[in-house]
């Protein structure tokens, strides 16, 4: 039995996917923000931002991505070429590895087969960079040169610190305070990688200064931060505003994950029964399983697609579908998504990654036509799946990644009570080894579940639905 | 122009390969420790230590090696076949990247090429896991079920902990306390990965009890850890101690590294004329070089190969060739080596994996017969380099590998002054992720340059002159 399924370096893919060519259905498109959906963006994080809202969030968003890029993740175009550039990156760790659990499935003592395709091997440690570097390409040929982001927990600020060198752009990262004194480490990454990482709320901003005269102590927080990078980014001449979560370009060059997985699986001589993704915004999920959805429509029509979210932050499976900002501050367009509301503060939970408020507009709208399930774990039990796995397969997972394990797992102890067969693929989108103080705290006993009551979700929504 | 040369999961080495059938002289072999040796051994090591040294280094430990694997390391043999588990182990991950630096040498505006081979992929983040697999290989084999050892910095604690996964054996690794106490998620690492992680020194052992008699806060050392280790793994049954440094076998383990490097060079169209490692008690170093000392002797007879030490532990530049323990105890066979004396304590530097007092008796026996260079450096220009390299290439060298880096640089540099081309080859051995604070600290200005004086060497060297 083999449990490793390499490809060559010229099998990374050439294309992207757009899944959008394949839904059966309409997709929602952004419209601009009104200065009602800005309602309730105030105090600290109102400055700018409101300011900039005035002037409707598509007019002042939009035009900071290059058209080209945009355009092609509007389409429906089924296949986007990778641009040369960009796949030659690519090649400097892709493909990465596809692994079958082999000692998982032992110490589970199930039938089902174990697969999981591992980004970890990146520069960055995730997936991240995969958009990053498209990205950083697609801005550089359009002239800018500086990219700038707002980051929390640091893998996204990482991994666009690394996408600018080639194209020899600078970067600016406004890292949320509270999270670079927890991670000192995310920020020495970055700076390591030529990125000038500020600490957010900071004395460059009218956002940041603003938080700073309320609170001299202010802790931060991702939406101050990314009101900060807009800001910075609007007073800087060729300088842009760039997120990678869950816009549908960036679900769009995560693909490159699921088309290789797609001919590792091929490799393996099976297809998957389920196919499992962590759920932040959505651009993990999308990357492992939009591709798998394209051929399961004549492979295995009854493959499965599975997003785990923490209980902490449940958009899928106790939001609703609403339009709503992508951002805190409520600068950016209104789209169609599962959401908890874009003033929903997570509690601390150490997947920083997936404590985002709402759901990837593709995959909300699959989600709503019942094309793709979700499920929520507790950190404690996302904690022990990931450290059961650690112990049987010697990688250690990320906490956001730890989410798909949990799911993996669970289906596999199905498969062995229902003794059936099963084939489980799951994205392990990244490595922990930045993230040993989380497993450190599960392993001490230290580790507390947080869950929003009913009440904290809709008196979040209710601004959202009052102003629908 | 391609920066990536990627071999196929079955281009994995077959064999090893065992540069002893091909050096024109004799390597001194290891003889029993007399209790001359011991002396000097004394109090908080002394206990166990002591004791066994009554019977005779040789009677003690060569005994805890397994037949197979030790005669494999002082036969003539010149390759030597990878047991196909392991084989199938190092598949997992191997064959590793080996890249050029273009972007490295667009900074240093340099005719040279630098290549480097990137062992960081490897579940443990660096090289030691590749002779960790085969020990724990024939150590199962040979019916051993408990494998214990001491670990400084716990990169070598980390490689093993995950090696006795795929042969069901324990682990018990004593790390030394002070280190733990500053890089605590190595210890979360191997307890991840099921390790028994003590703390040393600890209750458990003779040793470590009358070393906390003595200072109730002993900040520990590798060499009571070793000791400790020792001393557990004789008391039970089926327990056997472990090392992964300078030993023959450990050697001939890495050169798996530069084989894969020997047909990633072809890929490139390139044979290096100088091949560069880091330098602890030289299993990197070997793994890297000794496969291209073989096919230098056809291919490039002018090839040189460059060992890099830290300037606070300079055993080849600055020690002396004699007859030492491998181990501070003194338990350990002698063997002839470049030594700095085996009580010889390096002053704190972050590059822990290079703070070994000597170097392995076959790069010993090259270097004193000039068929190896060597070189040291302190450690701000280490990080510096270090720091240039991840801003250019995106990847963190450890402080170790970073010393490598260094060279390469060096080497570089006199290309473009002397407007020569060069082939630079330099191995990266392991990752810098649970390093970054030697960065912060190299960024922040706080690293102290330490070198030993010529009197504390002397001082450390005259108890090996005066008993030889």
């Amino acid at each position: 039995m083999r449990d490793v399924f390499n490809l060559e370096a010229d099998r990374v893919p050439t294309h992207w996917y757009n899944i959008l060519a394949d839904l059966p259905f309409e997709v929602p498109v952004p419209r601009p923000a009104s200065s009602r959906n800005g309602a309730g963006s105030n105090g600290a994080n109102g400055g700018a931002a409101n300011g900039s809202d005035a002037d409707g969030g598509q007019a002042m968003l939009q035009p900071q991505l290059p058209l080209s890029m945009y355009k092609q993740s509007i389409g429906r175009t089924r296949y986007v070429e990778i641009p040369e550039p960009v796949r030659a990156e690519y090649q400097r760790w892709r493909p990465t590895p596809l692994y079958r659990a082999s000692r998982l499935e032992k110490a589970l003592d199930t039938p089902a087969h174990i697969y999981y395709k591992y980004e970890g091997t990146s520069p960055s440690g995730s997936h991240k960079i995969n958009t990053a570097l498209a990205q950083a390409y697609y801005y550089s040929r359009s002239g800018v040169k500086e990219m700038v982001t707002g980051t929390g927990a640091g893998q996204w600020g990482s991994a666009l610190s690394m996408a600018c060198h080639p194209y020899d752009m600078a970067c600016t990262v406004f890292m949320v305070r509270s999270s670079y004194e927890q991670k000192p480490y995310r920020g020495t990454l970055m700076r390591l990688n030529g990125a000038r990482v500020i600490t957010s709320p900071s004395e460059e901003t009218e956002v940041g200064r603003a938080a700073l005269r309320a609170d001299p102590d202010h802790p931060g927080s991702l939406g101050i931060a990314n009101a900060e990078a807009i800001e910075y980014a609007n007073a800087r001449k060729g300088a842009r505003f760039s997120i990678g979560s869950g816009e549908n370009h960036v679900l769009l060059h995560q693909t490159v994950i699921g088309e290789e997985a797609l001919l590792q699986m091929k490799l393996a001589g099976e297809f998957p029964d389920v196919v499992i993704g962590a759920m932040g915004a959505g651009s993990n999920f999308a990357g492992i399983t939009f591709p798998f959805y394209r051929e399961a429509l004549t492979e295995n029509p009854a493959t499965r697609f599975l997003a785990v979210e923490p209980d902490a932050c449940p958009k899928m499976t106790r939001g609703s579908y609403l339009m709503d900002h992508t951002d805190y501050s409520g600068v950016t367009p209104v789209v169609k998504m599962y959401t908890l509301g874009h003033r929903f503060t997570a509690y601390h939970i150490h997947a920083g990654g997936l404590r985002y408020h709402g759901a990837a507009p593709i995959v909300s709208a699959m989600y709503d036509n019942d094309l793709v399930e979700a499920i929520s774990y507790g950190q404690n039990r996302v904690l022990e799946s990931g450290a059961a796995f650690a112990k049987a397969e010697g990688l250690v997972p990320a906490p956001e990644s730890a989410h798909a394990v949990t799911a993996a797992i669970e289906e596999a102890v199905k498969a062995r009570e229902e003794k059936t067969e099963r084939v489980i693929l799951f994205g392990l989108s990244g490595h922990g080894l930045l993230d040993l103080s989380a497993y450190e705290s599960y392993m001490a006993g230290n580790l507390v579940d947080v869950v929003p009551t009913d009440e904290e979700i809709q008196a979040s929504l209710r601004p959202l639905i009052e102003s629908s």
